[in-house]
């Protein structure tokens, strides 16, 4: 990958992801954030990035509870290149898990409406007893980088430069006009080049790659209308392993599921989103 | 199975399911509600029930739209048996879709806190292509009804006698003591004894079965802290098909997926749960 990635050039104050995502307190449950128009994708600002700057805004609401844990998005509008501002409120905090909810607003308009659940990920018991198997995908050197991605997918989806995604080769044939049909998609992630992660960062994780029915033989947009993320664990350093799988394309809507493993082998955080089919060429 | 659940019994002015979840009217955007003490499990109203409530109160609110899509639940404090009030608000209505708030409040006390989308399911388009599969289970004369549930079971969860309920034989195990291990719940399902189903009963269908930890040797009640739930399709009256399943037990939580499958064989509707491990024995 070459420097394109590197978020830091746009992130004034702070460097890298904690200065893309930082949300600036400005009054009492107010925050604000700046929707980089480097992360947008089809004509917005990527879903799990908004997700990330209302995460990370939450993040300070709650003494003690630092970590999203469950994060429910309903997408209102098309947020855009520029500044925005978090409205949030305590809704409930009790015990170990505060309930919270927040809208990202823009000229007046909601772009995203959230209602999340907050906790110290680090307090929870170290007890795993999981089914769940890390999906299969090829070394990091056999897979295809977003780096290679062609000027046209780039133009319209200028996020691709940043973060690092490696596809499988198994499920990228789409790349090519032969995509597999299983409706699966499966890459290596990181955003930073230090492999630094946070648990708001698997906010955009569960988000980043395209729309699985390119899988599927239907490339395009496909606007997300609810994405609810449930964070498992504080996420161990180094890449990141997207999973996403569709099953159930119905009503010209789709559920989109992601898993995110982390480098220890960890399944680290589940999320599924409805969202509209992309429109048939 | 007898008389017992059928739930007229409980329902003032209206009979059946309609008259149980009645949401009348009060003001502009509240509504009145019974929690039917009937419907409780573990010390409070069971979960699905208290989204049904608020489920259909909520289809009050946008005209042309009276069926959810997606429905994301918060669980604040246990509700109790009497009287309730859910307050709702639209957030957006534009298009097909329109995005609601709500609260379900008792004495002053936020039982749950919802955020929702509302659409006519009936309009949409009718394409279906779905690579999920019916899940097995044994011809209905073969399964195991609830109607034979102990009495010390069914004195804790009084909402047992609310519905008819037959297990596949495969996964009851734990009913004597041996469960499957595999963390999966199978079971036939109806509210009503003639079958008939509309959009808000599923709601209540995706969180009626026992916890799935039941299955791992886990018994116990299981709180509930966020369950979304997806509604894909006006299901077709008859029984029901409902399968749940968790994979991943880390942190003294885990994730309950639940697929309810309509009497036409379609997958009406898919939901996310993360709760809380009962305590251990």
């Amino acid at each position: 990958m070459t420097a394109s990635h590197d978020a830091s050039a746009t992130a004034p104050g702070t460097s890298g992801w904690a200065g893309v995502v930082a949300a600036t307190p400005l009054a009492e449950g107010e925050f604000s954030v700046h929707l980089d128009g480097g992360w947008s994708v089809g004509g917005g600002i990527n879903g799990g990035f908004q997700m990330a700057l209302v995460g990370q805004a939450l993040a300070q609401m709650v003494p003690g509870k630092p970590h999203p844990l469950t994060f429910s998005t309903h997408f209102l509008s098309a947020g855009t290149a520029g500044p925005g501002t978090v409205r949030a409120r305590v809704v409930r905090d009790g015990g170990s898990i505060a309930t919270v909810a927040a809208e990202l607003v823009q000229d007046d308009q909601v772009r995203v409406t959230v209602l999340a659940s907050y906790t110290d990920l680090g307090a929870l018991p170290t007890d795993v007893a999981t089914t769940a198997t890390p999906p299969q995908i090829a070394p990091r050197e056999q897979c295809v980088s977003n780096s290679f991605a062609p000027p046209e997918l780039r133009a319209i989806a200028p996020l691709m430069d940043r973060f690092e995604m490696l596809f499988d080769p198994a499920c990228i044939g789409w790349a090519v006009g032969e995509p597999s049909g299983r409706g699966e998609l499966t890459a290596w992630f990181r955003v930073q080049p230090d492999g630094v992660v946070d648990p708001v960062q698997l906010l955009l994780a569960v988000d980043a790659l395209p729309p699985v029915t390119f899988d599927l033989g239907r490339p395009g947009w496909a606007p997300t209308l609810e994405l609810t993320a449930h964070v498992r664990a504080v996420p161990a350093d180094g890449w990141l392993v997207l999973r996403q799988a569709t099953r159930n394309v119905a009503g010209g809507m789709f559920e989109e599921d992601c898993e995110v493993w982390d480098s220890a082998g960890r399944l680290v955080a589940q999320s599924r989103q409805l969202a509209r089919m992309p429109r048939a060429r």
